[in-house]
């Protein structure tokens, strides 16, 4: 089969590698027909993270089973499925306990970016599309947010429930990418008064406006935490969603975090150092991590073929999966917020 | 009056000092009947805080009120009162939210082991004793109970709060000092079905289980960590309480925490560097801070006053307020778990 890999910083290519398939009983292999790119790809496209040369990359799917494991019951071949990019078996106690992005047999989606993925734990994983399918497959209309349930608009969702957002309150949501971005439709989604998002990029303080953005502050540093202290009357948010992942983003995330309030943080985090004096005297708690996408998909598929919410209007970048390369670069110098990939 | 002092590390007076007195017409002052030594005082005796040569020790009291400012209408003269050892307006936003230690006009016990303390917004901060005064003081039996609500027993409540403490969880105390100790109590009383000290001290074990503990883990570092695993069924515990400070503490917090809970904090951190990594892969939180023991004062008393909790059984020794350079060095020497004052 074909799929994206990386070779080096910078160094993409679409190519050939062994294809994708069952090997446990308990797996299943998800022909890929919507893939995209990850924020969190850009780490080891840009060498900040340690690069196996090959390697496949990317790790967002959907698409149709292709074949399962002798032990899969829950899904069969031919049906239509959004692939959680962390697969969990949805029963060990971590899973049960909602949390399931720590499941005890936890695996990620290793060729999400080609024409094959491997899915560990079929069965606790998988969620099947049902209801909107003419020849198996669901209305192009609805295709990004469906792709947009594998990672990104969960992700958001648990920014936004790891920081508490709460009916009537302020939620601050710092980034603007396409995370940070579903981050605000979350909160406004659970009712928050004030949803502020930190944005620089007009195009994207676009989609944060359709997303429920109350508030736009375009600065940054202490003149953006300025700005955001002003909007809650200088007693700081309710709620603080920390989207991105480096350390100006997680200083500036507790500088206007209220006291006693929680920083909800989902950006992998890259050489930040965490503030922990600030934290003790201010009382802000940090709470958050890789989100159990799993848990919000039922409940996130039901908003989107609802129409309840439309988290796809993230891409604004369509490519076939061979231009990869180029999807990348557009990511990397912000030409495109998110890209989405069709094979 | 005479107050403790603090000279150089190790070096502690009880000494000629100026009088407490009203500076704004918010103030109280309050004389001191009886004063106790907190963990958090050792910092600076062991040298690890910068120290102000001669300035004054101590934050936790309770007295008499003796004097009042002209503004000062919840308190009279004669009072007898619990002093928070943090003051607040308990009317700004913050007080509002119930995180009254980072009030807008936050001020500090500074003289709390001597003869007279000014306390900062007397109406927000003193909460009266009623009810069980004869000659305007306290039973003699209750006072290391009332004592012990000036700080220690609301900051180990506010751990178990902060930590998330449930019914029927399992919860996990790092540290078996006054402040752990406590910590347990309020596990305990928020209905935690397994409360796990890590403890090598016999006597604090005893108090400990006094205290609810159900398990006592003896052993620290990985051993220890492999101990409350077993316990808690390889799953990790519900809810953390770090009540010491340090950097193996903490390590050892986030490594028995179970996926989606929190750690919550309320030593004051010295060194301790927090593994964002760990927290984000695990998505283990952490909260607390300083506590905002206005907000727990209220039940707190009336838990003492009705006899359901006794957090004085953490003073094992007590001293003429003139021994107190004693009382510190048997803290520090482990020889004491909280020392108690009279003047």
């Amino acid at each position: 089969m074909k799929a994206t890999t990386i070779h080096a910083a910078r160094d993409i290519r679409f190519e050939e590698v062994p294809d994708a398939r069952v090997e446990q009983p308990t797996d299943a292999v998800v022909r890929v027909t919507t893939a995209c790119i990850c924020g969190s790809d850009l780490w080891p496209y840009r060498g900040e993270n340690p690069i196996k040369a090959g390697s496949t990359i990317g790790h967002e799917c959907i698409g149709v089973v292709e074949e399962v494991g002798s032990s899969v019951s829950q899904v069969r071949v031919g049906d239509f499925v959004v692939v959680p990019f962390d697969h969990c078996d949805n029963t060990c106690a971590h899973c049960r306990a909602g949390m399931q992005s720590a499941c005890v047999d936890l695996s990620i989606t290793q060729s999400g970016q080609g024409e094959l993925a491997r899915v560990g734990h079929a069965d606790g994983s998988l969620v099947r599309v049902d209801g909107v399918l003419g020849d198996g497959r669901p209305d192009p209309a609805l295709v990004p947010s469906l792709m947009a349930l594998s990672d990104v608009m969960p992700t958001g969702w648990h920014a936004a429930v790891s920081a508490g957002v709460a009916e009537g309150g302020t939620a601050v949501v710092v980034g603007d990418g396409a995370v940070g971005l579903c981050g605000v439709l979350a909160a406004s989604m659970m009712g928050a008064e004030k949803v502020v998002v930190m944005s620089r990029h007009e195009s994207r303080q676009r989609i944060a406006r359709d997303f429920g953005a109350t508030h736009v502050v375009a600065t940054r540093g202490e003149e953006g935490e300025a700005e955001v202290m002003e909007i809650t009357g200088g007693v700081g948010a309710d709620a603080v969603l920390e989207c991105v992942g480096t350390d100006q983003a997680m200083r500036t995330a507790f500088t206007v975090a209220r006291p006693g309030s929680t920083v909800g943080f989902v950006g992998v985090p890259h050489g930040v150092e965490l503030p922990i004096r600030r934290m003790f005297s201010h009382n802000v708690g940090l709470a958050g991590g890789m989100a159990p996408v799993r848990r919000y998909l039922p409940e996130l598929l039901d908003h989107v073929l609802a129409g309840r919410i439309d988290p796809g209007l993230v891409f604004d970048l369509t490519l076939p999966m061979d231009q990869v390369a180029e999807g990348y670069a557009a990511m990397d110098e912000r030409r495109a917020t998110k890209v989405l990939l069709q094979p």
